[in-house]
């Protein structure tokens, strides 16, 4: 068992705030990254959050292979559609734009698409597609990743975890919010396993030979993660279908790296990831108040009905995640000791000492 | 092993296009319908082919269950974004309209969505997307359907086997064309293995009791098919979230009926299905000669890269059936006896006896 230690929402925010300041992102820029980041530990995904923070983003700012400024440009603009090159920006603060032109865009048209080249790393998808829905929008975000994922029959790595994420406003019910990796898992999930000496279901990844593994390391060391379906019998080609699909649109339709091209957080060179963001406007289609009682209606339908022996709960996508950052918000975000001491690591070398509070 | 007869693919056709106008839909509307059943055989998914030229289509006509007349009408619209009402026409002929009228607005718009509810089961989702196609559009078509599967940790089937179907043009190489139940497998898998008395992998489904099995018969009687992705551990709830996000936009924000509500095309109801179409113009984000240059080079990185030891090829969405229906064009279209007999009862039954000539 990890030790955990919480701090308050705020104070470690602040702190994320001060870290990318000091790194030479604008202040505004700096406060984009920070709720992003720190989203991810609030909705439970601590995978994508914090623990990335020096990692993912600040050395490679450190190294001037993120451009602090994200000097975004546009490549082509219609009033339903926009090509962006992101500059070599921070993922967070170029998507957050993105997304934002595209919500500007479908309050007019109805609808909206942003791609974007030339980006990095840009946290959890979830966070740009829940942009749109304050404004009663459907929102939807993909990107596309360092590649990770065999293809059905392949033994190498060619695709990205590229997930797939999607927001859909309710009434009185919580949104649904499904944000997933096109693999069975991510790869953090896999290390997690590694770092605490579990094995892993068989199906989740292949070794180096090609052989489903139970053994994470075999996946970290040559091998390769699943796209989800899994084994040829349950249907693999189907998230290999999706996994692809997500780079279509966000390496080749947005003109970014596609593939083994698209960088690796720890690679010397820009990553050249890319985007993709659409918005619906739900009142072109019909009303909102007809819309909104109708996801209320669904969402109590599949929570209401008779569960598998020994369930107790059928979960809306987002969920869960919503009741975790309600308890966080109230207790604090809990952060594994391994990540408050990377935390500590990474302020020392800016000369940011990361010495903010625990949640009393 | 089955006997099979093969038919010529217009003789074949033409029959089907008969068999509709006997039973008072238009002749243009009749060649529609029949290109769309036909091309599903064509490609290689019988299963959504002639075999339900009868059950899913003729007998709900002749029982005035469908409109032959497809009376679809405009409930709201604007240059990107289009709401109809199928009438409760045929599902082929009513997505056929709709899709050519969101590459119509996408071809101004660079974009557009159009959503249908009031409609039937119309076939093969690949095909409405494949339309974009020549009009160097992505294109993307959704529908709902019956209920079938269960949610993750659900005992009965609350959800369809809702497919997503996307289509993306490559130059020299096949285009991408994705046509994906998003359950494991779709109804018909399971139906073929308990007719010929074969048993399923455990994953596809479950029976009325919750337990994984793996004899066909308990899945079709009374139980529920697993989505995409299977148990929890393999991530099943990916699959779970992509089937609602399907029903979310075919359903809810078409206005159709979703879940439970959608009709099976055995009731002597209306079926009040709903689908989602959008089409995505390449020349507004990047050249087009750009665009196909970047699909063909993916395309050929995917097929030469190293197999599975034992493997010889990795396979692109969509080749498989162009592959098929090249065959089926020289060599006639590959009819189970089975599904042949349905179609001579069918003719019998509305004056028009099936007595085209097999290939030679």
């Amino acid at each position: 068992m990890y030790e955990i230690i919480k701090y308050p929402v705020d104070s470690l925010k602040a702190y994320v705030v001060s870290f990318f300041k000091a790194l030479d992102v604008p202040e505004i820029d700096a406060r984009i990254a920070a709720d992003v980041l720190v989203s991810a530990d609030l909705r439970g995904i601590p995978s994508h959050g914090v623990i990335r923070l020096h990692t993912y983003y600040g050395s490679r700012l450190r190294k001037k292979l993120i451009d602090p400024e994200s000097p975004i440009s546009v490549i082509q603009e219609s009033p339903a559609t926009l090509a962006l090159d992101g500059g070599n920006g921070l993922g967070q603060v170029v998507a957050y734009r993105a997304m934002s032109r595209c919500i500007e865009m479908a309050d007019k048209a109805g609808l909206a698409v942003t791609t974007v080249r030339n980006s990095n790393h840009f946290g959890i998808a979830g966070y740009f597609a829940m942009m749109a829905l304050s404004e009663d929008m459907i929102g939807i975000s993909l990107t596309n990743s360092q590649a990770l994922v065999a293809p059905t029959f392949g033994l190498h790595p060619l695709l990205g975890t590229n997930p797939i994420a999607a927001a859909v406003p309710a009434g009185s019910e919580h949104p649904y919010v499904l944000d997933m990796a096109t693999s069975i898992v991510p790869i953090g999930r896999v290390t997690v396993h590694q770092k605490s000496g579990q094995s892993i279901p068989a199906g989740w990844g292949i070794s180096s030979e090609g052989v489903l593994t139970e053994h994470p390391e075999e996946i970290l060391q040559g091998g390769a993660l699943l796209p989800l379906g899994g084994p040829a019998e349950l249907r693999g080609y189907k998230g290999y279908g999706l996994s692809l699909l997500v780079d279509l649109l966000c390496g080749v339709l947005a003109g970014a790296a596609f593939s083994t091209g698209v960088g690796n957080p720890n690679n010397e060179r820009n990553a050249d990831v890319g985007h993709f963001f659409a918005a619906i406007k739900i009142a072109n289609f019909r009303t909102v108040e007809a819309f909104k009682a109708d996801m209320d209606a669904y969402i109590q339908l599949l929570k209401s009905a008779k569960k598998l022996p020994g369930e107790d709960r059928i979960y809306i996508h987002g969920e869960k995640e919503f009741e975790h950052a309600k308890k966080c918000l109230k207790e604090g975000i809990p952060l594994m000791k391994e990540i408050v001491d990377g935390l500590k690591a990474a302020g020392d070398e800016i000369g940011l000492p990361f010495d903010i509070q625990p949640a009393g």
